[in-house]
C-alpha cells in the first residue's frame, strides 16, 4: 500500500479534553454541574475551567507539573480533571480519608507544585504540609496553597492568600489549551493504597483515559443526557473515568460533599438522578435509611458497583427500592472496570437467586482492552474454562496504566511477558464470564488445592453473628497451608459477643463449605486491622498466624498466647482508626 | 514527570479485529450472523474467519496485499471485514452497481491480488476481468478469483477453480492472526464513486476503524445485543462501521441479498430486528410495500439514514409503521458518519412539525472527531452560530481517511491548514446543530448570495408533478450566477409530461422561495443523467447550462437548441443505465 502519513486532520492524540470542548459546543446550555443551590452549563463550565487552567499557568504551572487536590466531591473537583491538564499538568487526586504522614508523603513522592484544598480539609492539610516541611529537604519546594471555599456556602477558612474562585475570577476566559501533542503524555497520578507496602502513584495518559471513558459508557449502555450522582470519589481512579464520561455524554454531574442517606436520597429525588456509581458499602447507608431520610425513586436508578460481589439479598433489597445495579470488577492501574457484568436478555427469564449468582460474577472485558485472560502463573498457560480451576487475572490494552510513578521496580514486577498482572485469582466459566476468587498472595494452598479465603469469608458473613471476618494461610504440618480465620462479632441483645465460641463456627463452617475448605483455627478479635482507606491488613493477619502452633494432640492449632498477639497486632495499628463502615469501603478493593 | 515507556501490555494497537476476538470468547454462542437458512455463532464466525484468513495466506496474500470483494450483504461478505485484515491484507469492497469498465479500473488501480465475486455478479465480473486483461500490462498479474456460491442455495455458478466455502473448509481453525503492529496500517481501501473525475481510494487505518466504530455505536446509543438488517450495503464506508460494531456489541447480523420490501419486512418480523441503517430510498420501499409484502413490526425498529434530509411528512409516516429514524451526515473520507442528529429530550414535547424540523438537521460531531467546524473558505474564519451564514464544513479527528490510495494530489487537496475539507456547504444553528446545505461546488452565487442548489430542489421536489430535479449555475450578465433547474416530469393521469410548463414552475417556485433563488430557467428532461451509483452529474448539467443565453429582451434565457443539448447529454451518458430510484441512492451522496 502507499505510504499515506498522518496529518493533523486525521491523526490527532486522543485525549478526554476533546468531550468537554465538544459539550461546550454541542450542549452549551444544558446543565454541567449542580452542588446544592449552585449551578452550572456546559458553556459555564468550559469557561470555568479556560480561566481556572489559564491562573495555573500563571502560577508557574507547565506541562507535566503535577496539581495536587484533596477534595470531596465539590464542582471545583469536577472542574480540575479538564482545568489542570489543559495547563498541560497532571492532576493528583489525594483520597480524604488518607492521615496527614500519607498526605505528606504523596505531595513530596508527587513534587506536587500546587495543592487545591477543601474548606472542610484545611486543617489536615495544615498538618501535612507541617510534616512535609519537616521532612522537605533544600531542593524541593513546598506546593503553592489554593483553599477550595464551599461554592454554596463560603466558610471564609484559608490556608495562604490563594483561592479557588478567585483563581476562576482572574483566569482569562480566552485561554488558549496546552495543546495535547502526544496521546501518551500523562493526565493524571492516583496513589493505591497497598496493603503491605508503601502508596504506588499509578499514571494514567491521556489515551487510556479516552479510551476507558468511551469503554465505560459503553459498557455500563450509559444514554445521553444522563444524571449522574457523585455518590462514588472522583479520586477513585477518577471517578472510574465518568469525571470525563459526563461531558462525553452531555450529562448532569450531581455533586455531593458527603453521601449521606439523606443527602443521596434528596438529589436523586431532585435533579432526577439516572446513574450513579459506588462501592457496596453505599447500599448499606441506602438500605439502612431513616424513613425522614428516604424518598420515594420515581424512575429506576442504574447503579454501577465494584469488589466483593453484592449477596442476592442485598441485590434485590436494592432492586425493590428503584435501583438496577450492574456488577464491575477493576483497579487503579485498570483505569477503574476492566471486566463488566454484561447482562445478557436470556437470563431475564431466570428466578432471582440466580440472576444474583449470574449478576455476582465480575464478567466479561471492556471493549477497549485488548486481551483478558486467567492464567496458571507459573506456565502462563491459560485455565480451562471450567469454573473451577484458578488462575492469575492479566489485562492487555491501551487502557492499562503507563506505570509506576518514580518506581521502575513495581513498573516491571507488574508488566511481564507482554500482559498486566493484577494479583487477583479467579475462574472462568464455560460461558466466558470471569469470577474472582481471591488476591493471588492471599491464596491458601492446602494439600496442592487452591483455597479462595474470598469464598470462606464470604460464608462467614453470612453467619448472623459475624460483623467482620478476614481468612489468611497458617502453618500445616500435614497440608502445607491450612486457612485460619480472624472474626468480629456482634453484639447479642444483652450487649456481649462472647457468647460466640469458635467450636460453632467451625461448625457452622462445615455445614456451609467442603470439609478442606473449613477453618483450622478461629481467632477473635474486637476490630480486624486495617489501613487507612479501610483495606484490610492481611499480612498483619498472617504475622499473627505466624504464633499458632499446630497440635495434633488438641486436633487444632494453639498459641502460646493468642490474645496477646492480637492485641500487639492492634496496638501497631492503632495509628489507624478507620470508621467501622470504611471496612467495606475496601470491597470496592480492587476499585 | 517520569519516562514510562510504552510497553506490549499497555500500548496494544487499536483494531477492530479485537471485537471479533472478543465476541468469540464471551459471546460465543449466540447468533452472530443469519442468511436465510444459514445460522452462525459468533464462535463459529470466529472459526470461519480464521480458516478463511489462513486460506488466503495460501493463496500468497501477504501484509498490505489487497484483496477485492463483489458481493451483496451475503455472510461472506461480512467475514471478509475481519478475515481479510486477520490476513494482514487490505479489504477492498467494491460497489455492486458499477458497471464492468468501472470495475476493470478498480482492480488495476488497487492492484488486487485476490477477488471475490459472488456467483449473481459472475458475468460482471467476468466482463470486468476481460476489460482488466485487455488493459495490464506484462507489469500487472490478474488477480486470483475465488466464486462465493450461495450459501443458502447453491447455484454450482463457478469463475476458475476456487470457491469460497471450499477455502473456509480447507482453512487452518488455528491459524494465529497477522499481528497488527501500527494501529495506522490500512484495514480497508473503499473506492468513491465521483461526479467529475476518477473513482479515488479511500483508505482507513485500523485506528481509524476502531475509533469510528465505537463512535458511531455511542453516537446512535446502540445497546448490548442488536439485531442488524443489512439494507445498507456493506461496501458504503463498511457498513458505516457496523460491519465491525455488530461484533463489538455481540450483536446478530441479517443479511440480505437484496432490500426488497418483502423480504426486509419478513426478516425485521422473523428476526426481530432493533437496528437497520439505510439509504432514503429504502423509506420508498418500504413505505410502498404492498400489502402481501409487508409484516407488522412489533417492536421498534431504529434506523440511521444519511443524505437528503427526509421530509416531515415522510418521517412521520415512517415512524406510524414503526421505525424510529436518526438522521446523520457522512462521507466515505470521514469512514461514514460524522455529524448525528442527537435528539434531546426536551424536544419530545414539540409538535410533529417542528420535530422533523430539527430531525432534518445533521446534528453534531460524532465523538471521536476531534473538531467539526464550518468556516469561511477564503479567511478559515469560522461562521457566526446564526442557522443563515454559509461556509465550508471541516472535519479534524482520528476517524478521517488516512487518503486517497496512489493520488497526493487529491490527498493534499483534501488536507489543508490541519483540516480535511468535505466540500460540503452548510451553516451553524445557534444550539450548535449542523445543517448541509450543498456540495461547495454547486453552490450559486447569486449578486453577492450564496444559494443552495440543494433547497430549491427541495422545494421542486415538493412539487406534484416533479420526479427528479437538480439545480445549477448558469451565467447572468447582472447577478453573476443566477439558478437554472433541470427537471424531469411524472405521467399525468393521461400518460403524459408536456402539460407542465416552465411558467407554472417558475410561478410555483416564486411562492414557495425568496425572489432570488427562483431559477431563471427551467429545462425538461426524460431523465436526469446520472453517474453509475446514481449521483447526479451536474457538471454534465453546468456544461448543458453554459450554452444557455440570457436575453434581456424576453427577460430569460434563451438556447440556440435546449432539445439538442440535453439529448446530447443523454447520448453522452447512455452507457449509464441506473434503475431511476437510483437517483435517490445519491441522497446518501455523502454517505
Amino acid at each position: 500500500m502507499d505510504c499515506l502519513p498522518k496529518c493533523e486532520a486525521n491523526y490527532v492524540p486522543l485525549t478526554p479534553l476533546t468531550f468537554l470542548k465538544r459539550a461546550a459546543s454541542v450542549y452549551a446550555d444544558r446543565t454541567s454541574v449542580v452542588y446544592e443551590s449552585a449551578r452550572f452549563t456546559w458553556g459555564q463550565t468550559h469557561e470555568r475551567c479556560l480561566r481556572l487552567a489559564s491562573s495555573l499557568r500563571s502560577l508557574n504551572v507547565v506541562k507535566n507539573d503535577v496539581v495536587s487536590i484533596l477534595a470531596p466531591n465539590v464542582p471545583a473537583m469536577y472542574e480540575v480533571h479538564f482545568a489542570v491538564p489543559m495547563a498541560g499538568a497532571v492532576l493528583n487526586t489525594i483520597n480524604t480519608r488518607l492521615n496527614a504522614t500519607n498526605i505528606a508523603t504523596i505531595l513530596r513522592h508527587s513534587g506536587a507544585k500546587v495543592f487545591l484544598v477543601d474548606c472542610e480539609l484545611v486543617p489536615l492539610a495544615r498538618e501535612a504540609l507541617a510534616i512535609l516541611a519537616t521532612a522537605v529537604s533544600g531542593s524541593c519546594a513546598a506546593p503553592q496553597v489554593v483553599v477550595i471555599d464551599d461554592i454554596d456556602s463560603p466558610t471564609g477558612v484559608r490556608l495562604g492568600d490563594l483561592e479557588y474562585e478567585e483563581l476562576v475570577r482572574r483566569g482569562d476566559p480566552a485561554y488558549v489549551p496546552e495543546e495535547v501533542r502526544d496521546e501518551w503524555d500523562p493526565i493524571t497520578l492516583n496513589y493505591t493504597s497497598g496493603t503491605t507496602s508503601e502508596p504506588k502513584g499509578v499514571v494514567y495518559s491521556h489515551r487510556g483515559a479516552y479510551l476507558s471513558t468511551l469503554s465505560l459508557i459503553l459498557g455500563w449502555e450509559m444514554r445521553g443526557e444522563p444524571v449522574y450522582l457523585w455518590s462514588l470519589p472522583m479520586f477513585h481512579c477518577n471517578g472510574w473515568t465518568f469525571t470525563w464520561g459526563i461531558a462525553a455524554r452531555g450529562g448532569t454531574n450531581v455533586c455531593l460533599r458527603n453521601p449521606t442517606a439523606l443527602d443521596m436520597y434528596r438529589n436523586i429525588a431532585e435533579q432526577r438522578v439516572t446513574h450513579m456509581c459506588c462501592a457496596p458499602i453505599i447500599f448499606n447507608i441506602l438500605l439502612e435509611a431513616k424513613p425522614h431520610e428516604r424518598r420515594e425513586i420515581a424512575a429506576p436508578v442504574e447503579v454501577l458497583t465494584g469488589g466483593a460481589p453484592p449477596p442476592a439479598a442485598l441485590l434485590q433489597m436494592m432492586e425493590s427500592l428503584g435501583f438496577h445495579v450492574t456488577h464491575a470488577y477493576g483497579l487503579t492501574e485498570a483505569t477503574g472496570p476492566a471486566l463488566v457484568c454484561e447482562w445478557q436478555a436470556k437470563w431475564d427469564r431466570l428466578p432471582a437467586a440466580e440472576k444474583a449468582e449470574l449478576k455476582a460474577r465480575q464478567g466479561i472485558s471492556i471493549l477497549t482492552l485488548a486481551d483478558v485472560d486467567v492464567k496458571h502463573a507459573d506456565t502462563m498457560r491459560s485455565v480451562p474454562r471450567d469454573g473451577k480451576t484458578m488462575g492469575e487475572i492479566v489485562l492487555r490494552g491501551s487502557s492499562i496504566m503507563k506505570g509506576y510513578y518514580k518506581d521502575p521496580e513495581a513498573t516491571s514486577k507488574a508488566f511481564r511477558d507482554g500482559w498486566f498482572f493484577t494479583g487477583d485469582v479467579g475462574v472462568v466459566h464455560p460461558d466466558g464470564y470471569m469470577e474472582i476468587k481471591d488476591r493471588s498472595k492471599d491464596v491458601i494452598i492446602s494439600g496442592g488445592e487452591n483455597i479462595s479465603s474470598v469464598e470462606i469469608e464470604s460464608v462467614l458473613y453470612r453467619h448472623p453473628r459475624v460483623r467482620e471476618a478476614a481468612v489468611v494461610a497458617m502453618a500445616h504440618p500435614r497440608w502445607g497451608e491450612s486457612p485460619c480465620a480472624f472474626i468480629s462479632v456482634k453484639k447479642n441483645s444483652a450487649g456481649k459477643t462472647d457468647d460466640v465460641k469458635e467450636a460453632e463456627i467451625i461448625s457452622y463452617c462445615r455445614k456451609n463449605l467442603p470439609h478442606f475448605m473449613v477453618p483450622k483455627k478461629v481467632e477473635f478479635m474486637a476490630d480486624i486491622p486495617k489501613n487507612p482507606t479501610g483495606k484490610i491488613l492481611k499480612a498483619q493477619l498472617r504475622a499473627v498466624a505466624k504464633n499458632f502452633v499446630w497440635s495434633e494432640n488438641n486436633n487444632g492449632p494453639s498459641s502460646s498466647s493468642d490474645k496477646k498477639t492480637s492485641k500487639e497486632v492492634a496496638t501497631d495499628l492503632s495509628r489507624y482508626n478507620p470508621a467501622p463502615q470504611e471496612q467495606q469501603v475496601l470491597a470496592l478493593s480492587r476499585l
